[in-house]
């Protein structure tokens, strides 16, 4: 059973023209079936503020109000998502653009929170895994935006970290999933200063070790969330790396980077 | 064989939230297998006046700089596709949303012209009507908005008209079509004043002597040069009607609209 490659990749290459040009012709090279889940950047926030839109604050949370879902939904699901699908082709990549409406592939629900109501945002209920693999066995490529639906006509706009950790947990089911977070960093550092401290390998008991002595701290701490979920859910391993190096720790089985597994 | 209903609906019923709501409830309840390719309307025209970018004129053409088609991909492919993919799973129908980008459906190039560079403007080459096929076998319903790709990176504006008539001819090759043309009124009208005075049927002949008595002029003469291409390219009928009737001439055989075909 071949292995799918389930890459996550975040605002910092998508805002770099030319890191996210570099970045889709090595993911157009990788061999095994593959998809790509991709964030937001800064420009929605950007065209937010041309469009004179105040960013909607309740207690210090980020509120999607009817004006944001509108302009998320056009900068995540039209420019960034047909950008990327147009330079994949261009890559002899026959990519595939969907947000979780389409074909009804990740059906959501608006947040439910006791005091706040954070407007269009979407905590997720379900993948339809069988869609993804059927494009997958026809050499198709699904590129996904963060953004989802309620299945009442309503889009939602959802953390794309969490929406990748669900798509590679619903394809761990049946297939066997490796699951990739791209960031800034060439890996988990055991010293932030240091960028070449890197772990190597971590299990879940160690991810709680590093936890507890802070080494992973703040920004890291939702996504080892993620990660932990992953791997408690069928996803064979978790590899936390810079979006420079996927390629070939594919392609070629290099090392680089921290490959999470659950034992 | 099951005969493909393939639908196009213009701006005027974009731009009208309720009339939107109700076609899309009546596209839902369309039993035969079907597709909308949708236009723009004008909130890609009143976005980029908010962002202060001037419309690019040549010869009095609208020209397609960059600024514009990254408007129009954020609104037609994100905003305006979306939402319509949005409600029509809310209405039971599993709408999946898609640029010519996607899966390579349609190919185009840049527009080629002995004086004028028009940007971002997109020719169609080739329509992928196997992918769409396979959609629709599966119960999936494509909506398609009006972008295409050249196959070497580039997004393209294209006319919504050309690219619903490609497809419609495309899928003919292989199955049985009824193009449906929907606009803002009832049909093709022998007095413009008067909405009553319907023309039925139409033969490409009959078009030819209505083009000659100038009852056909100006605004539809692009329209009935894609009718006359679609219908000499293998698609059954074209029906020109009112967007609220689509559904009851498909289900219930009713008599809207003017009915084009070959002979």
């Amino acid at each position: 059973m071949e292995t799918i490659i389930v890459i996550k990749i975040g605002g910092n290459i998508i805002d770099d023209k030319n890191a996210l040009a570099e970045f889709l012709s090595d993911f157009a090279a990788i061999k095994a079936p593959k998809m790509l889940i991709h964030g937001g950047g800064k420009l929605a926030t950007q065209l937010s503020k041309e469009l004179n839109i105040e960013p909607q604050l309740i207690d210090g949370r980020r509120i999607t109000d009817e004006k944001t879902i509108d302009i998320v939904t056009m900068v995540y699901a039209g420019l960034i998502n047909k950008k990327i699908v147009a330079q994949l082709q261009a890559n002899d990549t026959n990519a595939i653009g969907l947000t979780g409406a389409d074909a009804n592939i990740i059906e959501a629900h608006k947040r439910i929170h006791p005091s706040i109501d954070f407007g269009f945002v979407g905590d997720i209920d379900s993948v339809n895994a069988d869609f993804l693999l059927e494009l997958i066995s026809k050499n198709k490529t699904p590129i996904i935006a963060p953004i989802t639906h309620d299945k009442k006509g309503n889009l939602l706009n959802t953390n794309a970290d969490t929406m990748a950790a669900a798509i590679a947990v619903e394809l761990s089911k049946v297939k066997k999933v490796s699951f990739f977070y791209c960031f800034e960093k060439d890996g988990l550092l055991k010293d932030v200063n240091n960028n070449e401290s890197i772990i190597s390998k971590l299990t879940i008991a160690e991810i709680e070790q590093l936890k507890e002595k802070q080494i992973i701290n703040a920004g890291m701490l939702p996504k080892t969330a993620n990660i932990i979920h992953a791997l408690e859910n069928g996803v064979e391993k978790v590899i936390l790396c810079h979006a420079k190096n996927v390629r070939s720790i594919v392609n070629e089985n290099a090392k680089f980077g921290t490959t999470f597994t659950k034992n």
